[in-house]
């Protein structure tokens, strides 16, 4: 095993040197072969995933969670139409991101280089596959594909699909390689490899992301779960406020950014709380209240174990705060740093939740569902980063280079 | 200790709430008030300094690295005067780096701010406490600054300065912290302290940034060795190629960017190694060549090692090249990808050199030396990164800090 896929390192590194200094059209050209070769396979790729798909629901896998695996004609087309997407970006490769111009003429140009060789470990989303090939061709980065079992006959369908597509491009066949063998040997293997991987992304629950996070030596890129908040103040539309709570819990409740707490202001609780119950009863959402919430509702008991959990489907946790302090206090120590919101009409509590809220994406009077590459304008995203070095929030194009400076002299010496 | 040291941290955590969003005047402020109790406190400063390099001399450190630690009244005046220029920066913190307004109207903007509590780990160089300090509190960080055992005198003085000066701010005294316990120890302490601190930057010799690398749980900032190379290709001008070799190599031989390796193109050997042995005796520079070079000038000759070889020292290394594909070659090989240059007429060539060399900073006719947030318009460093993540080449203010997105609605739902 170890063999095989060492000999796929190599590969990679090869690819990246002719692929870091390959033009945009060479680039955008095998992106619309592999959305040329996905459209049409779409019978065979659909076949694969049944099988993944009818696995799943044979090991008792959660709805919520058999929704990620899921494919069918209308995600086909969106992962095709995000090619499309993708190569009309701009590349962001050769941008000159800053310059100075010393007194002495020395001229300093930091310019944005592809990374290298990049590996995503990924769970069950078989359109993680083409988002993160497409991202990474377009990036100039070669990419190790390492998703997991549950999704790994839709995966082959895809990879098979991408490879045809780069047979008939001008980029390197290998500047794309998939892990078959979905043992967990090959994911400690890979987080040795800093002579061959620039940066590993893993892209899943929490226990895949921490396992990755403290056993690799190559760097990573964290993305991270979300426990997502919506707080409720006092002064905020109510009715909007449902709709908003809604869409962020039951939109996709499988997502990262789907909110998982619900802060609500201790004023408005007697009137907010039988309105929310109401609309979450109709969407069967399990409500799981603390002590006070229950005093307006009935609903399940919440434990401290709650406030810390990411469901990943139909359950909110809803907790009654005395304002806006006892709300970040509370998203301060639960948080994942992911996304938060504060529904509000306050201009200073606006301002002040916004400042005061460590996390990658902060919003006021918003669904925390926006939290995603596609819906910020990037095309695609290659997970969210949680993390605060090198990139936060979705990744896409940008997020997956690095800078170089370039020096251009006259024979300069220092003084 | 631990226990002195685990309230320092939580000292740090919490000035760091309040720092992060202090006005540029208060930290410009609080900067010149450095700089006013630097200057008036010269005297205990330079003394201090005194005991630690006497002591460095009877423990027979050699002079190169003895001139790492050495104050004196010019490199005094040279951190008072950075510590102006700092002050005189744009305050990065706030910065919308991007915004995006969708067509349903949400409106997402990327701001730029404090990553929090940074932590430095580093050597000799007592400056570094004065630099790392400033750059941090103009930043929006707390830091953490764990100084080697060759400069506790020197540190302990300098910060004595510093604090005093917190206290007459407005800025929290505890954005500061020192480790006046230099055992190992603390090393390993603050490398698994990742609820309190985000960001370690180790800044020494390899021993030091390899062990913290391998060690930290806490997300690092890699700041490298430098085996630099130079590249004399055959059309280079060769009289001003001396001068450049010159600089980089006797300016300041003890700092990272000093050129360590220069490969010279086969046709000018003849013409150009005299030359430079001509020049090199005269500044008492050893030169330790390959078999080839060893053909034109009397040399010591050079083994593999010679070539992996940080000299930080009068010591340069020569080998002969067919040309520009063997130097890339050996550049990709040795270098630790902090600073390599080409010193050349070809334009071919110079391009074909800046695209394939995948180091930091790549120079065309120039000296390495100017490797350095200073020379590089950023006011000072914390040090030169040879990661790829986050942040290459010197890291100065902007380097020092994240983003996050605010994404301001009118109760937006997603479709």
């Amino acid at each position: 095993m170890d063999e095989r896929l060492l000999s796929k390192l190599q590969n990679l590194r090869r690819a990246s040197a002719i692929l870091s200094s390959a033009n945009s059209s060479l680039k955008n050209e095998a992106i619309l072969l592999i959305a040329k070769a996905l459209d049409e396979n779409r019978a065979t790729i659909l076949e694969a995933n049944e099988r993944d798909v009818s696995l799943a629901r044979a090991r008792g896998l959660k709805e919520s969670l058999v929704d990620r695996l899921l494919l069918n004609e209308k995600r086909l087309d969106e992962m095709i139409e995000m090619c499309h997407l993708v190569s009309e970006l701009k590349d962001p490769v050769g941008e000159v991101v800053d310059s100075f111009v010393r007194e002495d003429g020395l001229k300093i140009f930091r310019v944005r280089v592809p990374i290298g060789v990049v590996a995503i470990i990924y769970e069950s989303r078989p359109n993680v596959t083409v988002d993160a090939t497409v991202l990474a061709l377009k990036s100039g980065n070669a990419i190790l594909l390492r998703g997991g079992s549950d999704a790994i006959q839709s995966n082959i369908a895809i990879v098979k699909s991408i490879k045809e597509a780069l047979e008939k491009s001008k980029l390197p066949e290998n500047c794309v390689e998939f892990v078959e063998d979905t043992d967990r040997a090959n994911v400690d293997f890979i987080l040795k490899q800093r002579e061959y991987i620039d940066l590993v992304i893993p892209r899943g629950g929490k226990q895949l992301i921490d396992y990755v996070v403290r056993n690799s030596v190559v760097p990573v890129l964290e993305t991270g779960a979300g426990v997502c908040h919506i707080f409720v103040d006092e002064s905020a539309d109510l009715e909007r406020s449902i709709e908003v709570i809604d869409n962020a819990k039951t939109q996709r409740p499988g997502t990262c950014n789907a909110v998982e707490t619900v802060l609500v202001h201790k004023n408005i609780a007697d009137r907010f709380l039988p309105m929310l119950k109401e609309r979450l009863d109709a969407k069967q959402v399990e409500i799981r209240g603390c002590e006070l919430t229950r005093k307006f509702i009935e609903c399940v008991p919440a434990t401290d174990e709650d406030w810390a959990t990411e469901y990943l489907d139909l359950i909110l946790s809803v907790k009654v705060v005395s304002g806006i302090d006892e709300a970040i206090e509370h998203i301060g120590k639960y948080s994942t740093k992911h996304s938060d919101a504060i529904l509000t009409e306050s201009y200073s509590n606006a301002m002040k939740f916004v400042s005061a809220v460590d996390s990658a994406v902060v919003y006021v009077n918003a669904s925390t569902r926006f939290t995603d590459g596609g819906q910020f304008g990037m095309g695609a995203e290659m997970g969210i980063s949680t993390q605060k070095l090198h990139a936060r929030g979705p990744v896409g194009l940008k997020e997956l280079t690095t800078t170089k400076f370039v020096v251009l002299g006259e024979y300069h010496t220092r003084r």
